[in-house]
């Protein structure tokens, strides 16, 4: 199924009525409603996707006797009157996918056809269960219509109506108003009126409906339907009602409005994050309404056929920026968020300590499964984790080495293409590129190694050393599947493990002896390095970096004594930068376990909160922390942000890892993982986990054959597909994939997608949460586009 | 009244009782517990806080009837069976802090005794009002007693219990049980079972009490008494209830010894901000069980006098390190920010926008009133924000001036004591101090200016010139007032005024053309220079400051022409770092207002989200932006975060921004302000807004008279204490504070007082919201400590 667009219509403002409790009186209230539309001439439809209890009193026909002409439809009905998920055990269920899709498509015809207004009633209350079981407010968020919820005048019904309220709330509907019956004694409707006043929320309280007359069954039902017919005539002209739609209509007039400016107001106050404002026009700006899951809502749709809706699912192939796990509008981690809120707010985190900080640390040293790892350090984001572990990594070098910092300069170890974020301290980790080189205070100061890709070229895996390292490293070796790349053990005895250490021995042998180069600390992204291009190193290569620098201390310092046993760092400090690599993007917990290596510092973030708010970790060995230890307030690790370990996101971190290690637990991923253990040699290991991706095998191969495609490659959420330049440029400044990234944004009938290029590049990551079938149709979408 | 302390005793396991709607069984519930406890030799103890209804339908009367000998007491009792805010308008109300002062006072008495187990049972559902006439979860909150929750069997019930449990969750209760009578046509418990199962919270299902017998009336009400009697009988020794008493014991037991152990897990596995280890003990860490308003509920006492319950309100005096503005766990932020997670989670901001983000720029532009501001760039916290005006301000200076960065030094301008965030790039704008000098990278890249000081010595106002300055700018001045002092207007063509303007003219131009120094940014705290050790500058001389970097750019470079008006940049690019004095901290929208200046870049975090979590926000002028724009995107601002503009933040803080507004036009700050108008001098402009501090003018003098005091300030919500240093050690290496700052944390009575010490100063800081009271309480234990 198609995933299902959020509900908006120009000509047409549909609402969805939920009721405070059952029982409050919905349907009299949408009859109202509707009276009050078709009697300024307008065309009032009602719709009950479901419905419960006996056909004669069902709210449809209800509103069909007494709609004074509305249209009315039912999608579903089930005779007991018990709630949706029990009456539906007897009967076909409808899936929820498919419910969703009739409600847009009933919807959607009535915007084409003459109907002005319409109402979706919900049955019972707001997390009344639907037909298969799950609460109503979280079934129907997908289609987010404004809501008409309607409150109880009973006894208690102001804390239903409040509590009601703020379950929709937090699930990021827009309550748009709220209608009750008047009752003088309990006088709810005072109370709720001041209360939803104070949130600019309408609140209209109706008469209540005229008390079931007594006497003979005939004469009763006549007096009844007479009584029913007065009352809806006359608060169908009440003027509160009559304000009330008037209301409706404007807001959703300014909804359309303000979305259809949106992107000129961002282009006017904006500044946006790596962005050449140059050239960028307003329509360049995607205009998103809200996010359901994989799917962005979007508004706006260029030269692309205009939907039903006036909102489009997007797919969130960037899984925005490499944050998103667990989905958009997550519905646990939005109340993760409040509790943590309501119990806390933030309480700050210098000598003080608090529940969810706590946990996270121990959760995470556990998931990260890394004996050197004792001590965990908070930040906000990667950038400024990374500042803590370059911080932390100068220190312990510098201190066993006995070198001076303030007279010597101290280079970092790493990687060509490597990235650690844009504050100044990291952006001096990477090599000079686009991304720093005209930042003024931007020198750089390390040695970065070329190193061989691992990639698919026409059907084949391999990994590819570049020109000017043939000499040194041999040449292309092809593999039979992405798991004979990992099998490291095997690897590491072969040629090409000898030529890489030989290799990298010589080279930091002539930079230190040589050219005098001091280092501070190894600094690796493992396996992907993200930002610099989605540049999928050799893994092999990474291990013999590692292993070169923990063997063979003597290289950095005629001071360094023999190699260092773990937890003791040896060497150099490792420093792995898991931001983007770690926390199941790839898979797995840990990126490290790819490369075998136990880093002596590693840094998460983006994932680590599921992809709901900053935050990062930096993690180290007790010998790392115990170097800063000292009678010398001056010799701390004098770093922190206000927000350090704020409750919220710590909060939010434990139930994410918590869920995503439970999906690992579970065999969340086994259908992708099936589709991956076809090709696993009989050579490999059979005690490793086999990589394995979510993109399938067959793309891969069908990509990597395509005339504009260089290679691809996929492993873990990650899809990356390097695409031939005509000018010859590559990485940052090459055009060549912005092609593609026309062709998913125009997408398929079902949806569109979103994505980011890094010059040639253009790379889909999904979440973790992600349905095959999503991830199918996405693979369509980039099959129609390129073969 | 003093704030509550949470409710947490070894020997009294202690849970509110709320209700999913009216009429659920909270009061037979609350029976069968008490019953079961009695019946295994304990004691049970039954508060109804507020009870309305009949006296004889009283349900502290019922549990007194059926209760097994358990203790019963109500504190206030109501006739009408209405909601309590409807019912308390015929009697005298008592007030919310009565009224939780008695509980707790209720409960203390209680665990003091041979009570076990104690229920406090609400009225109506989660959010009947109080007496007061706000919500019962709201009104109770401080105490935050662990939940019994009691569900709805009814039609409609599934969806009030769960987001009856929703409501309770985001006001950061702990939810600890479900009861609910069994109805097997309905089936709610089945539902709801698998419901909180999942969520880790047992649930159980009563049987149905049995339903009133019909006859007689004496008949009848012997038959019911016996009927009831029978099912409590029964009730009491259903397993599952035995079962789920047990657990809560073990839950009650749990949480202590957790928190028990929090210090020392801390000092397991956390690394802390600014924190020297060596020496630390756990006992040193606060350990913080929740918070609300301006108060931690914190843990262990020291040698500290022990109060009634295990949990004690500690006045956050730092505002959790000077973020907090409305107060911890507030109700209103916390929904703010799960509607947010609810209708996006986080959405990537690169070329696209949503609503949140667009309505904070606007606003935000507005409420700083700038004309030079015409952009917003996010990111998370004040030191990437800094890092962002840092490269802007660099850039725009060597595109004007030509210079080539890469080959040469380019410097900032500043004052002595500065601090902007603890990223690399942003610590070398500080001069060097104990936070940088041992960071390897640093070098410092500035000159730093040595300038008079703001504050009260012997109870006289006075700008305190350093003796090294007296020669240029002339000796000590006493003032009236604080108002006097921000008297710019009149000030600037003072003596003062002309030698500062002098001095400065004269060290710019000498590092210029004796040094050759190149700089390419003024940066400015204003007012309050905070980390380097709340250093009130006289905001004379950081407007001399601007005023000659503005009217003389020739200083800078030849290429200079003359002064440009706003808003273009005149001299230098002109950074207020406002991330710690900006947004209402020193009772002003903007701390630029109180020098009469317009930055051309400035820099807001902090009270951003009202405290809660982190953003940042870098605005600047339309021409600044402008410099970055080319065909090159490498030219472009290469600089952002995975989770820039983050939706959940942008919208606390829309909500925070608005908050503090609204606040600020009805005159909330009133009663501080009238406390420092007796002091408005009469040659004060009357135009200009008084100057204002939550701190009372008269706590000033008293506490710069005494004897360990060397000077005292207040502006705003910001105290700062300097105390003499025996040892003549200033700043961050003197312990002088160290003393006062154990006083406090001893604390009265009432409360104790968290606060943090730089050095020899000690600074206190309420949120905007702090209530008089709070305020004068804490200047109580100040008096008590110094005087």
């Amino acid at each position: 199924m198609p995933p299902v667009g959020a509900g908006l219509w120009r000509s047409l403002r549909a609402h969805q009525v939920y009721g405070a409790n059952t029982d409050v009186g919905k349907t009299i209230v949408s009859t109202v409603l509707c009276n009050a539309i078709q009697k300024q001439k307008q065309r009032a439809a009602f719709l009950k996707p479901v419905s419960t209890g006996a056909l004669d009193e069902a709210d449809d026909r209800h509103l069909e006797r007494y709609g004074a002409g509305a249209l009315t439809k039912c999608l579903y009905q089930f005779d007991e009157p018990v709630s949706p998920h029990i009456a539906a055990r007897e009967k076909t269920i409808p899936r929820d996918d498919d419910l969703l899709a009739s409600i847009h498509k009933t919807l959607s015809g009535w915007a084409r056809s003459d109907i002005d207004f319409a109402l979706v009633e919900t049955a019972g209350g707001v997390h009344s269960p639907g037909p298969n079981g799950n609460s109503q407010a979280d079934l129907y968020r997908p289609l987010r219509l404004p809501i008409v919820l309607v409150a109880d005048s009973r006894l208690g019904g102001i804390s239903s109506s409040v509590s009601a309220y703020e379950s929709l709330l937090l699930r990021g509907y827009d309550v748009q108003s709220v209608l009750l019956f008047r009752d003088d004694y309990y006088q709810n409707h005072e109370y709720l009126g001041n209360y939803f006043r104070n949130k600019s929320i309408p609140l209209v309280s109706l008469q209540a409906p005229p008390p079931k007359p007594v006497g003979s069954e005939a004469d009763a039902q006549r007096r009844d339907e007479e009584a029913m017919f007065n009352y809806y005539e006359q608060a169908s002209r009440d003027s509160e009602v009559l304000r009330l739609l008037e209301e409706l209509n404007t807001k959703n007039k300014e909804r359309i409005d303000r979305l259809e400016e949106m992107s000129e107001r961002a282009q006017d106050l904006i500044w946006y994050p790596f962005t050449q404002h140059q050239g960028m026009q307003a329509k360049d700006i995607t205009v998103i309404d809200s996010a359901y899951d994989d799917y962005f809502q979007t508004f706006g749709f260029g030269e692309q056929a205009k939907p039903d809706s006036e909102l489009r699912p997007t797919f969130d192939g960037s899984a925005s920026w490499w944050t998103q796990g667990l989905g958009h509008g997550n519905p646990d981690l939005s109340l993760s968020a409040a509790y943590a809120a309501g119990r806390y707010g933030h309480v700050m985190f210098a000598g003080a300590v608090h529940e969810p900080a706590i946990s996270l640390a121990d959760r995470l040293l556990k998931m990260l499964d890394n004996p050197r790892f004792s001590k965990v350090f908070y930040t906000d984001n990667g950038s400024t984790g990374m500042e803590v572990a370059l911080k932390m990594g100068l220190r312990v070098a510098c201190n066993r080495y006995g070198w001076d910092a303030s007279q010597e300069k101290i280079h970092i170890l790493g990687l060509k293409g490597s990235y650690h974020g844009d504050t100044l301290g990291v952006m001096e980790c990477s090599e000079p590129s686009t991304y720093n080189q005209k930042v003024e205070w931007y020198r750089g100061r390390g040695h970065w190694f070329d190193y061989p890709l691992v990639k698919m070229v026409g059907g084949t895996w391999k990994v590819e050393v570049p020109g000017e390292l043939k000499e040194d490293l041999g040449s292309d070796v092809e593999f039979d599947s992405l798991n004979s790349i990992f099998d490291l053990e095997s690897r590491l005895s072969s040629e090409s493990g000898q030529k890489y250490k030989e290799y990298i021995y010589r080279t930091i042998k002539e930079l230190v002896e040589t050219h005098g180069m001091k280092f501070g600390a190894l600094i690796i992204e493992p396996v992907i390095l993200g930002a610099g291009g989605m540049l999928f190193c050799d893994p092999l290569f990474q291990r013999c970096l590692t292993d070169i620098v923990r063997d063979h201390p003597e290289l950095f310092s005629p001071n360094a004594s023999s190699p260092k046993a773990a937890p003791s760092w040896s060497g150099l400090p490792v420093i792995f930068d898991e931001v983007f690599t770690g926390l199941y993007r790839l898979g797995r917990p840990t990126s490290a376990s790819f490369l075998g290596v136990h880093p002596d510092i590693a840094v998460n973030a983006k994932l680590l909160t599921g992809g709901l708010i900053p935050l990062c970790t930096t993690v180290a060995s007790q010998e790392i922390f115990e170097t800063f230890s000292s009678p010398e307030k001056s010799d701390a690790l004098l770093h922190g942000h206000s927000y350090t370990a704020h409750a919220v996101g710590c909060t939010v971190a434990n139930d994410s890892l918590q869920t995503m290690s439970d999906m690992d637990k579970n065999g969340s991923w086994n259908e992708f993982k099936e589709d991956w253990k076809a090709n696993v040699p009989a050579t490999a290991n059979s005690s490793t986990e086999n990589v394995w991706s979510v993109w399938s095998n067959g793309l891969l191969k069908d990509l990597s054959c395509a005339d504009t495609v260089e290679s691809v490659f996929a492993i873990g959420t990650v899809l990356s597909i390097s695409l031939k330049d005509a000018q010859g440029e590559v990485r940052y400044t090459s055009n060549a994939a912005k092609g593609l990234q026309k062709s998913l944004a125009k997408g398929s009938e079902k949806f569109n997608v979103h994505s980011r290029v890094l010059g040639n590049v253009l790379y889909l990551m999904s979440s973790v949460t992600s349905k095959p079938e999503s991830v199918r149709e996405v693979e369509n979408i980039l099959r129609a586009s390129l073969i």
